[in-house]
């Protein structure tokens, strides 16, 4: 065992230093309950012109992307956020050849973008190009589609990018971060509508939209507005342990296709060794929801 | 605002010596990652011939039950585990007339199981009689079901209630703690064979399981042991958020019926405006598992 000295000069065995590093991480919901996890390593704190990014690692999860204070996506969390806001969009949509998607700096919605050998070009709109940059050294696996010819980054608001741009897509997935501070807009009906403006026809759109148990006001209010632009608005979830509350909600629209319709199994076949979490199960089951989520979307 | 001394004898406003007061509850997996809240009150703390016995408050979760150091029931936890444990076999059930509870003592799950017309009986056998008062005192909405005269509780242990008794039933849930201590023996294959032998024709059991995320061991073995005893066995899970990990797994295990088969409409009508999680699709859609749990308890 390596042996290192302690503050007295006594030469102390690394376990024996580790149990004095007691460091942990926690991400409280207003400030009173949360995830907590003991950081055995900080591999990384820097600041981007927008937000600090941090990247820690814990015996459980592995390494961990922290942003802005907030757990974005860990070495075993198990993919589940990226896999759903990408693949039920995607297999939804019966040949989905342009992909946008607003935010994703870790990359990781962009990768699983790239399994599906119909999409011709993914764009990812991302603010900060640090995230990228970061995620690209710690994440080789969820920063693996960054290599396919087919990605094409833009560092750019993406607001900016909505309102001012005039490319349509079939796809436009918005994995942005919490709704406060620079997201906040992107969470409002003004944006929606220009969402709505760049896809085909035919074209899907999925937000992530926060914890059924932690968010249910931005739950109610997005699935509203959303209703008001879109024909075909749909609320589905999965769990996501490093998320807070560990369930996740996400906002599926679109401009005709039906989530639950009858999928192409064959495009399944071809990715079915790749994923952790999504096949077309828990795509259909990820729909079902409970009668409290039920409620909180119900027109009032 | 009611005021108050500080140490130095000054007086102090109620709201500024609740910010003086500043514990937290944690429940970590391996002692690394898990669930942190804070305590607003202890509203009790005692020591049962069994096992320790707290309630807490916190700010957004309510009153909380902690049994041997972990969170059993909270009053807004929407209350997934209890519906999901009961009314996934009672529903696939055509007429459960005979219900064995095995563990229970927050009565949750006896309160769901009275809900359903059809049963003529539902024993409760729970070890430890000082967590149904200390539950019929705190959590008067779980407990509820104890006033029905279809109840009946028998304080004993568990195994040698199946072990010993004769009666038979249509319905076995294994409501238990986790598998350390009094209930391991509980989660091992002897204990299943006995519970099998005390099944009406028909009839079906159902046991928690734990965290898919993290007692992947505990799973499989579960799963594997249960499948060499009965025809009919389906991992099945649900969202609950005070549980490690805020994802939870059951077992449903039975001599015939299949839990997704059509479901009687009618009988769940009669139902549905009682519960917060339970419904038609959320039962169905619990048995659509991840990718990562399939693989989990695959045949070797």
């Amino acid at each position: 065992m390596a042996e290192n000295k302690n503050s007295e000069g006594k030469r102390v065995a690394v376990q024996e230093m580790d149990d004095l590093w007691n460091v942990w991480y926690s991400e409280l919901h207003d400030g009173c309950c949360g995830l907590t996890l003991k950081v055995d390593r900080i591999l990384e704190s820097s600041e981007s012109p927008f937000q600090r990014i941090d990247v820690i690692e814990n015996r459980f999860f592995g390494k961990l992307l922290v942003l802005y204070g907030s757990l974005m996506v860990a070495e075993n969390d198990w993919n589940a956020y990226n896999e759903m806001i990408v693949h039920v969009p995607l297999f939804t949509h019966p040949d989905p050849r342009q992909v946008l998607i607003v935010g994703g700096g870790d990359c990781g919605a962009l990768t699983e973008v790239m399994k599906h050998p119909e999409v011709e070009r993914c764009t990812m709109c991302e603010l900060d190009e640090q995230v990228v940059e970061t995620s690209r050294k710690h994440f080789p696996r969820l920063t693996a589609g960054l290599e396919d010819p087919r990605a094409e980054l833009v560092f750019r608001d993406g607001k900016e990018f909505i309102y001012r741009g005039t490319d349509r897509y079939d796809v436009i997935v918005l994995d942005l971060s919490d709704p406060v501070g620079p997201a906040a807009e992107l969470f409002q009906k003004p944006f929606h509508q220009a969402a709505f403006d760049r896809l085909n026809d035919g074209g899907i759109l999925v937000a992530q939209a926060e914890s059924p148990y932690f968010d249910r006001g931005t739950i109610a209010a997005m699935h509203a507005n959303l209703a008001d632009i879109f024909p075909v608005v749909r609320l589905y979830t999965c769990f996501m342990p490093i998320y807070p509350s560990g369930y996740w909600a996400f906002m599926f629209c679109s401009k005709g296709p039906d989530p639950l319709a009858d999928l192409d199994g064959e495009r399944w076949d071809r990715l079915k060794l790749t994923t952790r979490y999504y096949n077309l199960e828990t795509h259909r089951a990820a729909f079902a929801l409970p009668q409290f989520v039920q409620e909180m979307i119900a027109q009032k």
